[in-house]
């Protein structure tokens, strides 16, 4: 089948949905956030990727902390609702139920079945977001979310995005393991392999 | 139900699960990519974070190029094994057919459905990763894989990835659509809303 070239606007397909939180003159506030992902193995960091306009952006750059909540498919209205209306004009830091950890600035929510809270190491300023880099310093679920200590998928039921369809879509089936999928072909490939 | 501190070494649940492409001593060479992210709107920049012992590590430090390939459900053992073995010792330069685009260092797979090609940017040094920012200089899919112009997720059913417990999972079903599912309580609240 031939290749088409569909343009540069195009996005990692698909996106965790999340809600980032952040203190706005002291006042929690939080925004929808698609664009995020881990960094660094050791020490664990996570970056985020916010839009220069928006409020979110100047409270992470004042207060150096934030937090990242992961909603389930049920919270779907008012995760997309966050992600509708600035903190500049709407006081949101009453929607949800809070819990902070170790950071006063990074408040989580006690309705997402798992939080981060992060403090911010490193800035990387691009033409239209800046790059938010933060440590994690601790990560909070419920054991009902858990199996063998870990967050478990399909207990959570978190949602993805897709863009620029703008779709919400739930988790599939287990399809496969990482790193012991490939093994069965290492091995084959190993074996009729000469050598140097 | 309690809160319970489950660690710093958590992640984004869940990842997509890429193949980066590069070129590492005019050989092709590709490895398994969950960690990456769009960080800027105008211009198209992704960022993808690649442990600093990795060959593609230094193929991308390099050269300046790379590209990021989303395969489907059928392609889960060659995804995996292409991060079980490393470009140093073994040569993943023939696994796949391949096509270029304006870069001549960024090798796109052609049995993904969806390919891009980036142009380094920035590279963001961290701890035990390098955060290597691209812009994403042309994108390429195939006409079976789009519904009006753009990917379709369900038509190209790319795979997710879920650690530490290294799970990969399809995606589910339409559950809502982002931009708009919040907007009747955007209404209501500001109904309610009695203004400053």
């Amino acid at each position: 089948m031939a290749k088409v070239n569909i343009g540069e606007q195009t996005y990692v397909l698909p996106m965790a949905t999340t809600i980032l939180g952040s203190r706005l003159k002291d006042r929690p506030n939080f925004m929808a956030l698609g664009w995020l992902t881990r960094v660094n193995s050791k020490p664990p960091m996570l970056g985020v990727a916010v839009s220069q306009g928006h409020a979110s952006h100047r409270a992470i750059a004042e207060t150096g902390e934030f937090s990242v909540n992961f909603p389930t498919v049920a919270m779907v209205e008012i995760t997309d609702y966050v992600g509708l209306v600035s903190g500049k004009r709407v006081d949101k830091s009453e929607l949800f139920n809070l819990f902070y950890g170790e950071l006063s600035n990074a408040p989580m929510i006690s309705e997402c079945p798992l939080a981060m809270e992060c403090k911010l190491v490193k800035t990387v300023e691009l033409p239209t977001n800046s790059f938010f880099i933060g440590e994690i310093v601790g990560a909070y679920s419920e054991e009902q979310f858990l199996t063998e200590g870990v967050p478990d998928i399909k207990k959570i039921n978190p949602f993805l995005l897709t863009m620029p369809d703008n779709g919400y879509w739930s988790v599939g089936e287990l399809i496969g393991r990482a790193w012991s999928d490939g093994e069965s072909m290492r091995k084959r490939i190993k074996r009729t392999d000469t050598g140097p």
